[in-house]
Formats: structure tokens, C-alpha cells, sequence
């Protein structure tokens, strides 16, 4: 059920990215900034990383967007995220969070409830578990990964689309749920992604490269954050799919993790608009 | 000299880490932390990692397995491998320590000590610069690396089988000496695996990918730690050799790091049964 | 206008580092730590990280040569850069500074000034708007990358010539300033180098590897800091000519940055003297 009109209008989106190379300052792990700083490279944007108190605004002021990551978050982080994200948002830069194992600890739910209390974000992405965590209090996540009970199936999806409408409008966020099917969705419309494919899950950090890349979109194309983050994750999802073409007999997930990062590079407006896979409900 | 008795045990513990796919807590170095992520997703666990005091005793608790690496330790990372190490104990966990660096400073071999002295590990696996650093006070450690003059070799084959073994009886764990040839003993048995390439060491992290993949094991097959260690320790050789096999003019390095994490990713009960090279002493 | 005499002596800088195998302290960010770690292997020598400060001056006590580079720094780690950069001072081993991002936040271009005035740097390796941040106090960096209005050009090459001397002499340190023409001079004289592909910059954290592998040069060649400066800045542009010819279709950044470390790991002598393309002015 693709709608072309709306296919039309994401190309424009990842142009922007490249026209416009955005800089992105990142808050993140240290498991996936590497991969997070070579992904945003290859969508044409800019990556920083600075998670220290003392230059965490002065980084933020001179970028065009802030991805907030809490994976391996520790009490210096945490202050950073605060400091930083308080001035995006007194420059009106795109703020994306990715609370990575919300649930998993209360320090990371705790952490993620603070900054959605004291910060608006554009955005929030993260796995089904995690956003569970945030709107519903549940902790069914298992770790970093997503609880398989609680994936988007076909079978719940009119219900998950509720819920992420839901869990949107209490947040005034774009919400992102990805996963096997990708919801995106603010208070009224919700895309829904089928694009990626479920390899994806056994590289570590796909997640937190598309939060990456999707603070970059949301920073080329202000006023369209929810089409803009629907973009970022089709993008990803099409880059695993031709990521997959490119694989040969012994190559593994640590190849597939460089393709991934590889197809993001070689990607065009044409190629995403030929390739998504989305509907709008 | 493969014991076919043997053989057929360590095929079943790839099985088991595959099909209980344990959750492993890595308090580890940020040099390393991508691949011992991937390492571990590629034999079917899942990883998390966390070294903030405020969280590290929660996360172990949702965990299976805790893999302490001292490799870029910290104040606070110190802190979080006392608190985590000690809820694993409680928890019954499987408890594996990587002491990278014993013996290149005092802090680092006085933190391996000091955690030695307080927890009960399940298995403790080194280099034999780091391992003797530990056993023997001794400090020919070069850096990370092993010192060329400590190496197990078939010539003092016997006498550092007893030094494993005596090791592992003062420790209580069970002790993994990795290198050209690997040493994995308790008090009473010494497996002696002659699988790997000497060119996995010019990867940095083969040694912190395998402890990670060693504590999966380890938390997948209780009860069964010195074998199920053993088995680890063959597939991560093993993996080198198949990896070395893909390797194409011009591959270098950083490729091999890939192929050997692709090759644990395509490693089944059957290829580690028939390409282990195993003998107990 | 290749130079014969001074050709042949930089393959010889190379042969040092593989036959000398010095080992690298390296104080640097967590984004490229890997690749850091694998780019210095790569050449045949042998990286450890460390960044705390009960441990930094210990550390560089055992290895032969100091790599700082402030790249996501931290209050913690600023200690450790003083403590193990006067230790490195006291046992007169090679001590770089990699000011990443110097100009993109006042803690970062201060930590780079105050280290510069405390210590005595061998080699300062930085983009062109890092070392003017550093010796003109302009703030023109984007984020960690060079700013394109600052870039070393055919039409400006003769004042940056004047300008990299000049900041060598002020600063008593041999200045490489890497980009699409790399400058490396002392107060006297001038290397222009001509290697590289502008693709290298698609990647994060090739000037941090180039950091480390210049290290171990320095370390591995006494009483030559420039020559050994220039011959490890060709040696990295080289590698990604070199890596560049086995890109194949759908190659793109990250597979890029596989490559390049590859080709390091295949350099040899021979291959430098042939491919560098170095004149001094």
C-alpha cells in the first residue's frame, strides 16, 4: 500500500541530509559510537561525540541536532545530557532520545523519564521493550533487546498503531518503534515501515546508528519530523536489505554490520523511493 | 590426540549457549567493547554492557552471566565490578575476570588481586603475562600483550600445566591461558587446545571477544564450567582458522577482525566437533 | 618533485617501527579506540589504553611513546593527559597531541593550550582549523572536522608553509597538518605531501588513527621526529590510495575504513618509497 505521494515527499528528505550535512552532536554509548559516527557520515551528516558537563552546551551550540543515547550512561553523563539538552532546545535544534534499556535498570528508566519530563523531544526512538518502559512502566525488556512477547506483529499492529499514537500525543514526540515493522508515529498519523530485514538483530548497535542518523534528518528538514523520521527509518531498513544482496558464503554479522553502514552510503533518493516499504494509517 | 568422548561433550555446549541464549553483563574496556558485543551475538547470547555504579547490580540481575574486564578501568568502573561481581555471586551467575594489563601497573594488577579476593570466579582467563602477573606476582606483561619469553610452548608444555592447574586449585576457578596454544585448567584437568592463527594477535580484542564469548558458555552450561570454557576457547581458534580461510590478497587486519566474528556466527556443533584440536592432561 | 634522498630514508622509518615494535600509550577518545588500536598493530606496533589517573603515569612508564588526543575528554582523563604527558617528558619519549575538535568548545581548545604550555609535544597532528585554533586562536572548526574556507590548498600552499614553520617554531613541536595536502614541518623546513583520497574524510577517525601510527613512528625513531612524522602522514595517505584499488561495487565508508587499515598492515618500505608522493619545501 504505498503511497506515492507521500514516497515522493521522503526522497526530498534524505537530499536534504546530504545538502545540508547537519552536525549531530552525540551523547552515546561507547559500544556504538564508532558505528554511530560512520553512519551518520554516510548519510552525508556530521557526527560529534561529547558527553563531558563542562563542554556539553558549547558542543550542542555549534551543532544542528543532539542524539541523547543512555546506553553505558554513568552520573557525568547523565548531567551532560541535561546541560546539553537544554540548550537545543533553547536554539530550536532537533532532540532525539534513544533510551537504550529503558527497563532493564531503574537507573535507565528513571534517567529516560527525567529528560522526557524536563526536555521536549522531537523525537523518541527506541525497541517496543523500551517504549513500553517509558509510557506503560512495564520492564519486560530483556537487556538491550527488544522481549520477543512483545514484538509488532501483524496480528497487534492496530493496536500497537494506538499505542504509539497514544504514547505520542502524552509525549508531544515523534514516537519511532522499530523493529521487525517499523511504527512511526506522532498523535494523529502513524507510519508503518516494513522495510529491514531481521538479521539486523544480531549486530549490535542498528538501533542506535539509525537514532544517529535520524537526528540527522530531523535536523536537515525542520517542520517535518514525522515524515522525516519515517525517512531515516526506511533509509535503514532498505540499507539492511541491500546490505543482504551483497553478502557471500562465510560472511557473517560483522560483515553485515559494514554493508549496513555501506548501503547507507550508497543511498539515493531514487533508490529509497523505489525501495520503502510504507503506509500511512 | 583428540579425545572423541571429549569431542562429542564440547559440540553440545555451543547447543546450549545457542539455545538458551544467555543475557552476559560485560563491565569491559571501551577499545574492545563493539566486537566483544558482536562476538557474543555471533554465538547466539546477547550482550549488554554497564559500568556505572548507580545501575551495575541491576543489570547483573536481569543478566545470566558477568564478564569483569579491567582493560581502561576506572574509579567508578572498579566500584560497579565490586557491586555487580558480588550480586552475581548471590545470583549464582557465572562470574569469568579478563585481568588485561596485570602487571602493566600496579592498579590494575592490585584490582585483579583485590576482586580475586572477594568474589569466587568462575573462570579467570588471560594471557600468560597477565595469569602469571596474578599467580606469581610476576610483571613481564608487555602492555596488553603477552611477553615473548613467557610463552606456552610444546617444550615447557608440561611444567605450565602444572602451573595452570596449581593456579586454578589456589584460585578455586577455572583458569584459561590464551595463546598459541590455549591452557584450560582446573585442579585437576588441563585441556590443551591447539586451534587459532598467530596472526589473531594482530587484531586488538581477540582476547576480550573471547572472554566475552567464554562467559556465555559458561552461564549457558552450569555445572560444566571447565569444559564448557574449553569448548570457548576451540571455537574462538577455530574461528581464526576458518577466518583465515577467507582471507584474499589485500585483506589485512582489520578483515580478519570481521571474518573471525563472521566464522563464530556460522559455527555449529558439527564444523567445532570436527575442526577442535583437544587433548586432556 | 619527489626528493630521492629523502625517499629512500623514509622507508627506512617504517622498517624501524616494525623492527622496534614500540609500544603506544594512548589517551584518546572512545569513538576510534579501535580502530586507533588496530591502525597502530597495523604497522607493527603495539597500542594500550589508558585514561585513569591512579594508573596514566605508570602505564607510560612501560611503553616507549605517549598519544594524546582530545577527543571526547573528560575531567578524569584531563588528569591523566598531565600525568602521564610529564612522565613521558621525564623518560623523553615521543609525545603527540591530537587536539580534536581544539576551537569546536573553550574546554577543548584550553585543554589543548594548557597541555601545550605544560608539556613538551614532539609532534602536534591536527586539521588545519585545529592547529589555527591552537596558533591563531580562530574558532572556525566544525565540530571535529576542518572548516573547507581554512583548507590547505595549490593557491594558498606557500603561506601555509610559512604558517605550519612558523607555528613550529612557537611551539618547539614538528606540526602535521593533515587534510587533502598534508604539511609537516619544524621551524626550518617543510614536508608536502600529495597522498590520500579526499574519501578518507567519509570515515571517522582517520586522523586518530594517523595520531596513533605517527606515534609509534616517533617512538621508533629517535632524534628524527620529522622525517618520522612525514614518512608515518604518507604511509596513512598511501594506505588509502592503496585501499581505494580493492573497493568493489557497493563498497562504502565503513568497508573503506576496513580497507585502509588493511593496506597499513601490507605497507612496507618499498611500497612507501614508490608510492609517496612528498616534496620539502
Amino acid at each position: 500500500m504505498m503511497q506515492q505521494e507521500e514516497a515522493v515527499m521522503l526522497e526530498s528528505y534524505l537530499d536534504n541530509v546530504r545538502e545540508n550535512a547537519p552536525l549531530v552532536h552525540n551523547i552515546t554509548n561507547y559500544v556504538t559510537a564508532n558505528d554511530v559516527a560512520n553512519a551518520v557520515l554516510a548519510v552525508g551528516a556530521s557526527p560529534i561525540m561529547s558527553d563531558e558537563p563542562e563542554e556539553a552546551a558549547d558542543i550542542t551550540q555549534i551543532c544542528d541536532g543532539l542524539n541523547i543515547n543512555i546506553g553505558t550512561l554513568h552520573q557525568q553523563s547523565i548531567r551532560s545530557m541535561h546541560l546539553a539538552g537544554k540548550r537545543a532546545m533553547e536554539l530550536g535544534h532537533a532532540l532525539l532520545l534513544d533510551p537504550v534499556g529503558a527497563g532493564a535498570s531503574k537507573l535507565r528508566t528513571e534517567t529516560a523519564a527525567a529528560l522526557i519530563e524536563k526536555l521536549h523531544f522531537t523525537a523518541i526512538r527506541g525497541n517496543i521493550s523500551e517504549i513500553k518502559a517509558l509510557c506503560l512502566g512495564s520492564t519486560t525488556t530483556k537487556g538491550v533487546d527488544a522481549d520477543a512477547a512483545d514484538a509488532v506483529t501483524e496480528a497487534n499492529l492496530a493496536d500497537m498503531i494506538v499505542f504509539a499514537k497514544t504514547c505520542a500525543k502524552s509525549c508531544g514526540s515523534v514516537i519511532a518503534i522499530t523493529g521487525a515493522i517499523d511504527l512511526v508515529a506522532d498523535a494523529d498519523a502513524c507510519y508503518v515501515i516494513r522495510n529491514g530485514r531481521k538479521e539486523m538483530s544480531t549486530i549490535t548497535g542498528t538501533g542506535c546508528q539509525l537514532s544517529g542518523v535520524m537526528t540527522a534528518f530531523l535536523a536537515a528538514n525542520p517542520g517535518h519530523a514525522l515524515a522525516a523520521a519515517a525517512a531515516a527509518a526506511a533509509a535503514m531498513g532498505l540499507a539492511g536489505e541491500i546490505a543482504m544482496g551483497y553478502m557471500t558464503e562465510g560472511d557473517g554479522n560483522a560483515t553485515y554490520r559494514n554493508r549496513i553502514i555501506d548501503a547507507l552510503y550508497h543511498m539515493t533518493a531514487e533508490r529509497l523511493n523505489r525501495g520503502e516499504r510504507i503506509e500511512i494509517r
